[in-house]
């Protein structure tokens, strides 16, 4: 297998876009992405996303995408596994080059989810859930994690203001990043006083709708060093399933498919996770990062509450976890969040991360979830 | 790049399959190629489907499927590009195995159609085509095609009864395939006098609504060696994009993606058209068959009409196109197609095609597509 590198990014400013269509805003970004790597052809492209059937009433993006970027014939593959399409498409287009059968390779993910009101954008994320024993029976997402929330206060002493200082973090990195969907601080107080959506998870706890896209471009590590960007190598990369259901599992406070992806990306760059500088992960809800926190190996089992109260995770901590403001201040654009933990990274590696710069970054991880862990997928960028 | 080989085959009988869900279909289609295959391990799994969003309620198929096959935490991916799903999904698994990232894939397509009503059917299959200039504005995929189909009656001659012929031969065909939904034979006066769904397609030129599922297993071609049954190695792999939009093409009667997709996997393979012994391809109408025939270059352009009538596709013809009874007569499970052709392909390499068996093949090709070619997918497969 080639080693492979991320060459050029881009992303674009996230939120309610009504004034744009799905294949604007993929447009926009991949244009971007292609600029920042100084790149005059694509050899093939992935793009992740989750369900714009339901949310747009378009399947097909493999032979839209590359045709409103004007790049027909280039083959072109949709990924899709719920809110780690993302994740999943960078992992299939890394194996695309590093296979040899590509060189120069666009990753795009994108969601365009405000075209639908919010019963119909309900339903349509819970097509990430299993159907006929969670969907059909009401269980939403914000129930899911509220359960699995429960299960760990009453489990390991996670209190309510712990979850919601996992939002006041990210919140207080998303005021620093301009593309964030919710640039703006918010306090313990607020969150605590925000409206109930399934207890003990407000609003403030959960990420919003969002519409957005997020673009890498890929190529084997030996043509990087000739492009005009410092290269970033994607040292590891994990994938790994669990059941659906999350009444199948052993334990709901625990998500065992990121455990194991991480595991496999760590062993692939040579890696442990004290090594690794900053962290992009799935806080879709606070209590996901509180759990992913404990799947990654920062911090042990039950601590991931206690780590955020610390301030471990913090920018200024020893292993900041969300710089970019995370899915809950910069916005869930659930196909796209997964491309864009890449995009954060490597900007951060490069140090074009402005005001939320993790001073030295070397390593960096990026961890995209789908459903409350049905599949995961993790990711290892070093700076060359 | 290391080679790759099919070590093993599975399908279901294909139809209405009212007591069956999804998840049922792809298990019990699953487990015969595991079966098949002798393997007691699974390294990853790549899954076609195009909108089981939009059929079922149900995304992340890449959890569900592992959950209920029993592999979990095992990789998984799904792939989606409207009809070309499955085909696309044997393209990833192939490249993950000609990486080296993966020994033993799984490839399986899906798809089940029946949950829903017709409209509703149309409607998802609809989202194959660009949704906001065609698919708004009421075109679907019988008008598309006809469209298209009226063109090449109008530049080459191309007859009513010739389109009629394309049903009649892969009638002939699935009369001898026990898993075709429609195991019988018609005949062209039939199809003439067949209700008219878009003039000049009547509903005999159509493939129907089906529920079903395929599935192969891959490996590198040394360790093939080892397997139980015969290995078939994919010798070419070729994908192409067009314009979703049939209104933004040069020329509708003519398969732009599919010529290139062959271009480029019969360029890997080594090979010329007239090596191939069969062909499976994409009849989602009769005409789509005619137009497939030229752009893969078994025939000039404008000879695919004259090419059905003198024989030369036929079972006993020089090539024979759709032995299996094609997506007209074994069914067209959107997703589950492009793998199943593979399944035709293999089974005809090993000789295990009983009453439909191709003589001394050495050498097949599938052709799947997306839309009205908005993505083609080819492969070449060879006897080892």
């Amino acid at each position: 297998m080639r080693n492979v590198a991320v060459i050029g990014v881009g992303m674009t400013k996230w939120g309610e876009l009504w004034e744009k269509s799905l294949r604007d805003i993929f447009v926009e970004t991949a244009l971007l992405a292609i600029e920042d790597a100084g790149v005059d052809r694509i050899d093939s492209m992935y793009v992740g996303c989750m369900s714009s059937g339901l949310f747009i009433g378009q399947e097909h993006l493999a032979s839209l995408l590359p045709d409103y970027l004007g790049r027909n014939p280039v083959p072109a593959v949709r990924v899709e596994s719920a809110c780690s399409s993302g994740g999943l498409a960078l992992r299939q287009g890394f194996i695309d080059v590093a296979s040899g059968m590509s060189d120069i390779v666009l990753v795009g993910g994108v969601e365009k989810m405000t075209d639908v009101n919010g019963h119909e954008a309900t339903y349509a994320l819970g097509t990430a859930a299993d159907q006929e024993y969670e969907s059909y029976h009401g269980l939403t997402f914000p129930g899911l994690y509220a359960m699995m929330a429960h299960a760990h206060m009453a489990k390991y002493g996670t209190t309510r203001e712990q979850l919601a200082m996992v939002a006041v973090k990210n919140h207080d990195n998303g005021s620093k990043n301009p593309l964030a969907q919710f640039p703006f601080k918010i306090t313990v107080e607020g969150v605590l006083g925000s409206v109930l959506v399934a207890d003990p998870l407000r609003v403030l706890d959960c990420s919003p709708i969002t519409d957005g896209a997020a673009a890498v471009i890929l190529c084997p590590s030996d043509m990087a060093k000739r492009m005009k960007k410092p290269a970033v190598r994607i040292a590891g990369s994990g994938q790994a399933t669990d059941t659906i259901a999350l009444s199948s599992r052993k334990d709901i406070t625990w998500i065992e498919s990121t455990h194991i992806a991480a595991q496999k990306a760590l062993a692939m760059a040579g890696r442990k996770v004290e090594d690794i500088d900053l962290f992009e992960v799935h806080d879709c809800f606070t209590i996901a990062e509180i759990m992913v926190s404990e799947a990654l190996g920062i911090v042990e089992r039950g601590q991931g509450g206690k780590a955020v109260q610390e301030g471990l995770t913090s920018l200024q901590g020893k292993f900041p976890v969300n710089p970019s403001g995370g899915l809950k201040a910069k916005g869930h654009p659930v196909g796209a969040t997964g491309v864009a933990q890449a995009v954060e990274v490597v900007k951060q590696l490069r140090g074009e991360a402005g005001a939320r710069q993790v001073g030295g970054a070397k390593l960096g991880l990026t961890q995209n979830m789908g459903g409350t862990g049905g599949s995961s997928v993790v990711h290892i960028f070093e700076a060359e």
